[in-house]
């Protein structure tokens, strides 16, 4: 039997009375309960600007969790509701009074978890008067999860992080990118360091390139005004993709430590070619939906959603080509591409190998074998497919490509934690592995920001669109074709 | 589509009175026949001891096919019943005009296969009165179709061969060994080289050992007499199992014509390293199986079956460690084993690969990763297994196994086609390649004859027993202890 830490600790979740809040967080925080990973010594604040007396909350808090069971009512009993105005000192002072309390009251050894849910604007002020009225002046810790975006480009980002910094150390702060709770994402090291037959072919002698798809069939649904400011490249790649690519392309590190993992993603990331404003058009695609079928539905284009411009040029697709100027990647480019209102709701890696260095199989040259594919499914299948070459089954003579698979979630698909899950106990129990540091924040938006520099001063007209249901725009597929390679279809 | 090649021919099968006619060869001509694959153009011709009515042999051969349909009645007005004395200048007479006028008939373009399926006292005799008197003289080619056992040792085998090559060249002499008309064992050579992730790996860098183990629930039956002078050793290791040795090590060749192939697996038999009869304990232990209980009943031990001696030491179960002394694969051992009633009918292939190189998952030293595993299933099951390694599954730490399946004949069963039908018809079309040459006959004897001079001259009491049920004696685990290694379990 595992040994569960069993977690003491109050969790102030600014933003309560959100959509994250309410389909993540109490959910997660309810799972660590029953599975005893949360002691009874917790409590959780939540905080927001509109009054909402407590029972009312806590009824909101046993709406969240889908069912009633034996627990929920005891559950809801550790949920306060603080109604809150961020720039006011007063609002800290009586939050401070009311942890005290609970600390006492749940005897959770000062423990404390700031969750900053909720629109970035206020994230600094928020940390700065958490430290200044003392908030985080107890014999526990303190930490503070930050939900993206972090800053909209490098120099907005480092403005935010000397504001946060004031307050909490680097080692505080827990910035979240839900990517990294990913089961499968969480493997990509695993199927890496645990295996022997992996690692001698996972380089550039063998593999020919590989292909990161996050793609979803959802619009932007009521995020228009949100979305117009951020598109495709700030929302999904500056983050979750490039945090992928790391995990595929970091060397072995010394240990598994926070420390040493991270030291080798941020190697990647400093290893990363830069795109140089004059280069964007060959390394990168944008495009935007219009309107199209998704299953058997007729939906509208991304400038008819709603606080969506009619002449906005905000990208819901990016495709990408990165190189990774290091020994082992020398040559090996990692596609990414991800979007909204595409054929269907997937996130897959497809590391394509090299192909055999002489084919035995066929004479004419017109024939040629598959290459072997590796396929880390992350959502929603999890799992993962090896596709191989052997004997057509029954015939004397052909090849035919087979398919090797494990699926993760296909039976009890219950009991796979949700992200949140997983990463509010990894930010209780102190474990900073799979939040994303600083460095890793800076380096991705000097990445990003060349691009999105490119993009802004564009002219509309050069704005590929694509329609919805598709895997965006005919340029996506140029991308590869430049270097003799294709997008493997993700649907079968 | 592929182009189905419709072959003429006649078929001469010696012993078709037998039980390998009746349950292998007249169905898979029958398949044959029903896929296009022979045309109308054929015949076949029936040879026995005993006297058999046209009708009642054609009736027989329906009957074999377990289920009539519109094409069976016309199928079996091929068959031609003739009885013979082997021993008779006449009867070769008599069949050399029946087999002329049969040409006529069906136009089979003087194409000869004569199959000696029956006890092989009489192959010699046969295969020189068929050239003496003149059957293969025809426009069509005469192909000579072999059934183990091929001798009972270097020796008779050399008298056997010196006998057969009188009247057939090298490259008529097709010697079955059905293992290598099996689907997966065809698969072997595809799976190294049609895909470009097994080669590397191929190797004493990456693999630690290779296990092949072929389990027969069966007792001897009612072939007590026959195996009471072969023996697993013979019936088992000299042929099938060194057999899969030779296609799991062979380098690639050059091209995948039958001289290269048979080139290359006959490099890996001269690569064996031999066993002394010193030596003989060190490498292979042999075991019979007492009485014991097999799918909840109990059935009798080896010594009590009919036609078997009170006091015999006839092995019904072998396991052994070869070692090829090449560049490849210089210490990394093959286990073979193969025996008779054992716990499950089973053939498998499990290539184990070395561990990684530096385990960063546990600290503690107790704890360790499964190695990974490439099992290749021979049958009954057909398919193959790639063992992983992976997180466990929704917790924070830990490592487990995973599997990666594919199965080739677990939809469509039917459509696999037995290995007699694939031999069949490679004897046809004039490929030799799945059959065994010379020179691997020999050099498969001149590896087990020591072993089983050394086991013929042992005191009985140094035989090893097993329980009917049991995967053999303990001396088999022992073999790989030795190495630190054990037997994979076939089971789970």
């Amino acid at each position: 039997m595992e040994l569960t830490e069993q977690m003491k600790t109050i969790v102030v979740i600014f933003g309560a009375t959100g959509d994250l809040a309410k389909r993540k967080l109490f959910p997660s925080i309810y799972n660590l309960y029953t599975k005893g990973q949360l002691s009874d010594n917790f409590a959780v604040v939540g905080i927001g600007r509109r009054e909402l007396s407590q029972a009312d909350f806590q009824a909101n808090v046993v709406k969240s969790l889908g069912s009633e069971d034996g627990n929920t009512e005891a559950f809801s009993q550790h949920f306060y509701y603080h109604p809150f105005d961020v720039t006011n000192r007063n609002s800290y002072i009586e939050l401070k009074a009311l942890l005290e309390q609970l600390d006492e009251t749940y005897q959770t050894e000062g423990n404390r978890i700031f969750y900053l849910a909720m629109a970035p604007e206020f994230f600094g002020e928020i940390a700065q008067s958490i430290k200044r009225e003392g908030l985080t002046n107890t014999k526990g810790y303190s930490r503070l999860i930050i939900e993206k975006p972090f800053g909209h480009n490098l120099a907005s980002a480092q403005v935010l992080n000397e504001q946060i910094s004031q307050a909490f150390t680097e080692d505080q702060i827990y910035r979240i990118d839900h990517y990294l709770g990913k089961e499968m994402v969480q493997n990509i090291e695993v199927i890496r360091f645990a295996n022997a037959i992996f690692e001698p072919l996972w380089n550039n002698r063998y593999i020919a390139n590989i292909q990161i798809t996050s793609s979803e069939v959802l619009g932007v649904e009521d995020r228009g005004g949100y979305y117009e400011k951020s598109g495709a490249l700030r929302d999904m790649v500056q983050n979750h993709m490039l945090q992928m690519v790391s995990l595929l392309a970091m060397e072995p590190p010394i240990k598994l430590t926070t420390n040493e993992i991270r030291s080798e993603k941020i190697k990647v990331l400093r290893a990363i070619r830069p795109v140089k404003e004059s280069e964007v058009h060959d390394y990168f695609v944008r495009g935007q939906y219009s309107s199209g079928m998704i299953n058997g539905t007729s939906v509208v284009g991304y400038r008819e959603e709603s606080n969506v411009s009619e002449t906005s040029t905000t990208e819901t697709f990016v495709a990408g080509k990165i190189l990774i100027d290091n020994f082992r990647w020398a040559n090996v480019p990692f596609y990414i591409r991800t979007g909204k209102r595409m054929t269907e709701k997937s996130t897959k890696i497809v590391v394509q190998f090299k192909d055999i260095p002489m084919n035995l199989y066929y004479n004419n040259s017109e024939q040629h074998l598959s290459p072997n594919l590796l396929v880390i499914h992350i959502q929603p299948m999890e799992g993962i497919t090896l596709s191989l070459n052997a004997k057509r089954q029954g015939k004397n003579i052909g090849i035919a490509p087979i398919k090797l698979d494990y699926c993760n979630n296909c039976e009890d698909i219950i009991n796979t934690p949700e992200a949140y899950e997983k990463l509010l106990y990894d930010c209780m129990r102190g474990d900073a592995t799979n939040f994303t540091h600083w460095d890793e924040v800076a380096l991705s938006w000097q990445f990003v920001d060349p691009i999105s520099r490119v993009w802004e001063h564009e002219e509309v007209r050069n704005l590929p669109t694509y329609p919805s249901g598709t895997m965006g725009p005919e340029e996506a597929n140029q991308l590869l074709a430049k270097d003799d390679f294709f997008w493997w279809s993700l649907f079968n």
